[in-house]
């Protein structure tokens, strides 16, 4: 097999397509033009209301094989990928291609679809059991391919995967079909990821709980673009969109690596006026999030904007000034939703203003800083978010791969055990991120400098930070715990990661065991 | 030639190309997909601010007959056209054609432009002189297209128009190319016309005379498909967006017809709670309006939304809560740019949004009535709107086409008489809306309803209105004024009056006079 530019082998075909394979980082130069959906017509009058989704599917002219769309935004508590499965199902349809933003530990019952054939391929990220079934093998006619949040919208955008029938989940409608995630009872934040669906689907159905009267205002999915409306009891429930807790953590080793992670871009000089970042909802991230804060307030820094997935802990630094607005892609708690209908200045945005590759820049590449994390890291600097060290796919992609090429600087927070399981490695399981776009390693026992950034290395000695080799921080690992054992994998492409141009930056194999 | 479906001679080529010809108000379906604009993609760190429009333009690759696309959300205070077109001079460049949505009297200079070859075409609303300077023949390569708001996004968006630079002006940007009409001291209101420009043109560039710091919110023409961004000293002047005044007429006639209007759509059971309208910023309008806002006070009637061409009428109905929302296409005062920064139950909508024909349903289709203006209506309840009875071309088509098409209820409000001129002909000089689509001719004589709207006469006459017949009011007229005189045309075609479908319903000849 070829060797890719980030150093993997990646085959030429897979399932009978031929992939593109990584080029670097900006290796790409797209050509051609962006798809355009059908055109169609409709007279005024036309009642676009349907009493089911059974009916809705039927008009659409569900088939087997067809590819239906989803996006993530109630996350854990999502409603809509079941009732709509469970509905073709019900209809004898079979051999579905589904394409969702995100599938989570809710959407567990789609593995009884899967093994009656109902669905047999998905194109989306997989988090938990959904992953660890395709880690397993055998179970789709084609593997998996995880795409970024800019790589789906990209994919969608080039008719690089067409879409039958697009399902948009919305807390909020109006009869005629605008759509949104930010007002209703059930409000689960931006649904600006079903946004390229509806433009470029064959036919669009928007499902709601909240039915307002035309117009419903603002509308992130348009009228011009929806067939059909239906009305179902729940679309979705937002205490799903928190996984785990979003506090402030309080262990020792999480904190310091925060901490590092604010005084490694202080030391940079990148705290000051004007200044951009975005961070992530995990715990170390959070905590990141907080000690920015303090530091900005303290130094009476007044930052130019924030990109979320969105916490209170940006709504407050909004609120406080110390951002003057936040672009948000996905809203992670109520606060983030409020603020996202009351404060101008906190905007949704779609993930092709955020990350598409095929534009003329993003809100990414506009980025001073970026706090992300990852399941290991690797010696080139390679970042894996994907799979566990057993080899398990585990995890989606989110929007690490295009935070990680748009920021100036990309600081990955991440311990040097998880466990008793070191996390820096010769070579990551998985590579989701390529070393080319990752310039710190925050860890607990130091900060590792990407060679290719010599001038952050002198900047963070100069500030008094404890930067230390990646290589050094991998020793200091493995005095504790020994050496990290390998998992053992089979020839079995069980998953193929895209980079968020469409090449394929890895493939991950299905596991069996432990060397 | 052969005759349309409203009746007129269009051929079925002009200057070479082949016409569709009007099949009926939804005689057209489309086929096919819509047109994307090319993919093309950015390295982060990338600049697009470009010292001047002469450079811009080179950037953009101007050569000899490219197709040049502007807003016209400044009206007749626009400054950038004239800009643009004086620096394609100057680089020698010629037989541009020109797509702005609409041109004004401000846009005069650009004779000198034609006479010199510099422009050779021209596809969109020809306001004042520019229009009257094509009705005296043999001026252009090719003979004016005009379309309405949605016909022309519809052009584009089915790639029927193909733009090889979009040219925004924008009274707000950011050096990224996010841009709005909405902030900035010279903000003119909503500039989504160019939405569509920005998504299929090959080039666009965004000029603004009122740069922001990134990220500018919120972005009507976002970033990611913005080429180049130039700032200049002025792109336009908000006092030139209101011609004329926007004050109650003191006539009492257009008193009169505002007031059978209103109580017209009363009459027709139209003024009721969850109501919707739309009426334009023309005398009559605005007083029929202001006399709609009066009568839902006095009956405690509240609308659910009124699209704009907004005036501080509307915006004083939706701060009086009359009224739910106001979508606004295009703001016609400073009231109406201010309320839509600050009420987000005002909200900037796309032509596309507003009257896209190619679409599942548009703003317009869901409005319960509109009042629209025209220079001339006949037997048949055909509307002019474009030329004056002299044969003059001397107005866009603005919306008019799209409500009329839309309304349950369409109202033409016009005087029998012009000065000594009748209104009311056997055949209008030119029919820009069809009688299909208008309902009631609401004169200072009475009002006629369309036969096909028998409903609506019976309501009118129980509510004790002067229901007369279309024939009846013409024979008014002319007892005071004699008969219409009629213009003499020459054989030459100088503009086509498309219908919003692409279809051509008209066709403008030469004005050689009187009979």
């Amino acid at each position: 097999m070829p060797i890719n530019a980030a150093g993997r082998d990646v085959p030429e075909t897979l399932a009978g397509k031929s992939l593109r394979t990584y080029q670097g980082a900006f290796g790409t130069v797209p050509n051609g033009h962006r798809a355009g959906g059908p055109r169609k017509t409709l007279r005024p009058g036309v009642v676009k209301l349907t009493p089911s989704l059974g009916e809705a599917l039927k008009n659409a002219g569900l088939a087997n094989g067809m590819t239906l769309s989803f996006h993530h935004a109630f996350r854990n508590g999502d409603l809509l990928v079941g009732q709509v499965v469970d509905t073709c199902a019900q209809m004898g349809i079979g051999e579905l291609r589904l394409v969702p933003t995100a599938l989570f530990p809710c959407h567990e019952q789609l593995l009884g679809h899967i093994q009656a054939g109902v669905v047999n391929r998905i194109e989306g990220s997989l988090n938990g059991p959904l992953g660890a079934y395709v880690s397993r093998g055998g179970g789709m006619a084609s593997p998996p391919i995880l795409r970024s949040h800019g790589g789906r919208w990209r994919a969608i955008a080039s008719g690089e995967v067409h879409i039958d029938i697009a399902c948009v989940a919305a807390s909020c409608a109006d009869p005629y079909g605008n759509a949104t995630g930010i007002q209703g009872p059930n409000a689960c934040g931006p649904i600006g990821f079903s946004a390229i669906d509806a433009r470029c689907a064959d036919h669009v159905v928007v499902v709601t709980d909240h039915l307002l009267p035309y117009p419903a205002l603002p509308p992130e999915i348009e009228q011009g673009f929806v067939d059909q409306v239906v009305v179902v009891d729940r679309v979705g429930d937002p205490a799903g969109i928190v996984t785990g807790t979003l506090r402030i953590p309080r262990s020792p080793t999480q904190l310091r690596i925060a901490q590092l992670a604010v005084d490694a871009v202080k030391g940079a000089g990148l705290v000051k006026d004007g200044m951009s970042f975005q961070a992530g909802a995990g715990g170390v991230s959070l905590a990141a999030t907080d000690f920015l804060a303090q530091e900005m307030a303290r130094s009476a820094v007044r930052g130019a904007f924030a990109i979320g997935g969105t916490t209170r802990f940006l709504v407050e630094m909004l609120r406080d000034g110390l951002i003057g607005a936040i672009l948000d892609g996905q809203a992670f708690d109520g606060e983030a939703v409020a603020s996202l209908r009351e404060n101008p200045q906190h905007y949704p945005i779609t993930p092709g203003f955020y990350a598409d590759y095929d534009a003329l820049g993003c809100a990414t590449y506009k980025l001073d800083f970026a706090f992300l994390g990852g399941t290991e890291v690797d010696l080139d600097f390679n970042v894996n978010v994907n799979t566990h060290s057993d080899g398990q796919l585990l995890h989606g992609i989110g929007g690490h791969q295009d935070v990680a090429a748009g920021a100036h600087v990309t600081v990955i927070t991440i311990p040097t055990l998880r466990g008793r399981i070191p996390t820096i490695r010769d070579r990551v399981t998985t590579v989701t991120t390529p070393g080319e776009v990752v310039d710190l390693i925050v860890t607990e026992q130091g900060v590792a400098v990407n060679p290719r950034r010599q001038d952050l290395a002198d900047d963070l000695r100069s500030a008094g930070l404890p930067v230390r080799s990646i290589e050094e921080l991998k020793a200091g690992a493995e005095r504790m715990v020994g050496k990290a054992k390998h998992p053992v994998f089979g020839d079995e492409i069980v998953a193929a990661i895209q980079w968020r141009d469409g090449t394929v930056i890895d493939v991950v194999r299905k596991t069996e065991g432990w060397s």
